[in-house]
């Protein structure tokens, strides 16, 4: 674990102490329903690689150009958890819907034995901390009224793509003709651009008193690309990823996901490809069927398409990058930094 | 249906139509996206009394003593449909936790054909649209981040009962020494009282400029012991109510719940009748088990014993109300509609 992880989360410990000090001495309630609640934020917030939560204080720092202060750091820390916790609200959430068995290496909170669908509440109030969080530690600072509404938008546009999401791949009938990439790119930055790359960046800019129209409208123009092929990576890795490596067993074939993969695939087939896709496509628990689908995959050579787009789309970004407008305070190096961090990633 | 609800039925067209410009002019999201929220929205928000969201109506009318302008009425009713979308979120979450079938006479939003697990995401759309319409309407006027506050920890304190709730009545063993009334009450306050009783008095307060904090306080003195009252008739109405009147069918017995009635039980009946109480209750679907348990609270004599405690309940009310201080704009016309509304329901 890096230094930066490791400081990061010595936040966290503040984080469920805050949210205990809520339960226990402000609200009076008793320990029980504290020492659940705490399970679920230990489960669900702690064991990813909280890229989202540490793209706040990487911003907030490369904004400033300088190293943060001890209380600087603190507060773009929190607004780091804060994200952290709107993940993972969406993630007991998302596995749920998509009857998933594991998650960071662990088996989906729901799954956990005495868990069940009591799930679906601990995960309102893991949302429901994160505005725990913003008063207790923004109320009196600016930007409070614009973090709260950049929360409440955020976690409004993970639902529609969520729900979008859903609906084009319902689990009862197979129909490819959903499968477009323009409806793919709409869910991708629905439910993964704006949450995972335009939230960290706006909150670092709102925190440090930089988030002029321009500058968030610059952020948004390159940061939802990029949310979108991060997207496009994470569906080529559910299915050629080394899951051992990814934490998770990727199900988008089995769940009959508009994925990359599949709308490459329906792009690339002949007839009888085509046919093997749709009988074999979003069969569930069926590892042969989902075997098939891979194999051909392999023979449509997608991961070379994938290769292909990566670069291509990489090189448009760090052009995106370089005519950057800093003369309202925005720096390249947010971009630069993030674009780095996942290009090539292998989890 | 009244005249009353009639003219709060017109605002909901009002919301719906705000919600649908979000998701189709400012998003820009395709029509099948905006369609399935519309379905949830009109299956989950309406049918319902709607008494949370009237009383914010009719409290702003007796706080400022006269009729409500145009302009008055509609922003007490956009906070009204707001609780409205609160609870909406709340319930569907809850039928899915308690495995019900009904709900307001039609089927629990996840049993409807091509639901299913998709009503998590869409109970928490009904409550990202509480903040959709409030930054609409709100956003310039006084009290914006007060209200907004006030959802959030409302929101926080429903989720915490209903974990407290689930805690006590784990559905896998039937442990009566959690059934206390201390349990009870605390469980009452945090799951019910809150955003039924307090909310829409404190948020009429918040609307109409009156909400010092002196009259908070009086407000939540009396509409938490309000709020527990009716926790109390809805689990004697859960067992004793006509499901067609009520327009569900009670689930408390089955579900393992600290009703109000199983402490009254526990507390009143002989050893036989003690492990008779054991045997069937929280027995899932078992009709015959919740039959024994009904018969069992009829032998007992529950019936009069709701009956008495109401009575005298209801009587210290009026004398907390009787003096309540109305020099900084409160007014007892508020608490005395609400008991009026609620005392000796049957639905």
């Amino acid at each position: 674990m890096s230094s930066n992880m490791h400081q990061f989360e010595s936040v966290f410990r503040q984080v469920v102490s805050d949210l205990r000090q809520q339960c226990r001495e402000d609200y009076k309630l008793p320990a029980q329903v504290w020492e659940w609640f705490e399970k679920s934020l230990l489960h669900n917030t702690t064991g990813g690689k909280c890229n989202r939560g540490l793209s706040v204080i990487d911003s907030a720092r490369l904004l400033l150009d300088r190293d943060l202060t001890p209380d600087e750091y603190f507060h773009a820390a929190i607004l780091g958890w804060m994200i952290e916790l709107l993940q993972a609200m969406m993630l007991v959430l998302d596995d749920i819907m998509d009857a998933s068995h594991t998650r960071r290496g662990k088996p989906c909170w729901y799954r956990v034995p005495t868990v069940g669908m009591k799930a679906v509440n601990d995960a309102a109030m893991l949302e429901s901390a994160i505005y725990v969080l913003l008063k207790k530690y923004f109320k009196h600072r600016s930007g409070y009224v614009e973090i709260t509404e950049l929360f409440h938008e955020t976690a409004f546009k993970i639902e529609l793509g969520q729900s979008y999401d859903m609906l084009i791949g319902p689990d009862d009938r197979i129909d490819f003709s959903n499968f477009t990439m323009e409806k793919y790119t709409e869910i991708a930055v629905y439910k993964t651009a704006y949450y995972s790359f335009y939230l960290p960046v706006a909150l670092a800019l709102l925190d440090t008193g930089k988030a002029t129209a321009r500058n968030l409208q610059q952020a948004e123009e390159i940061l939802i690309p990029m949310g979108e092929y991060f997207q496009v990576q994470d569906d080529y890795l559910d299915a050629f990823a080394d899951s051992a490596v990814l934490g998770k067993v990727g199900t988008d074939i089995r769940d009959n996901k508009c994925s990359w993969l599949v709308i490459q695939a329906l792009g690339r087939c002949d007839k009888g490809q085509r046919r093997v896709l749709e009988e074999n496509y979003g069969r569930g628990e069926d590892d042969g069927c989902e075997r098939v689908v891979k194999g051909l995959y392999r023979e449509l050579g997608l991961e070379g398409v994938y290769r292909e787009f990566e670069e291509r789309r990489v090189a448009e970004m760090r052009g995106m990058i370089e005519r950057v407008d800093e003369s309202e305070g925005l720096k390249r190096s947010v971009f630069e930094e993030l674009l780095r961090k996942i290009h090539k990633r292998n989890k």
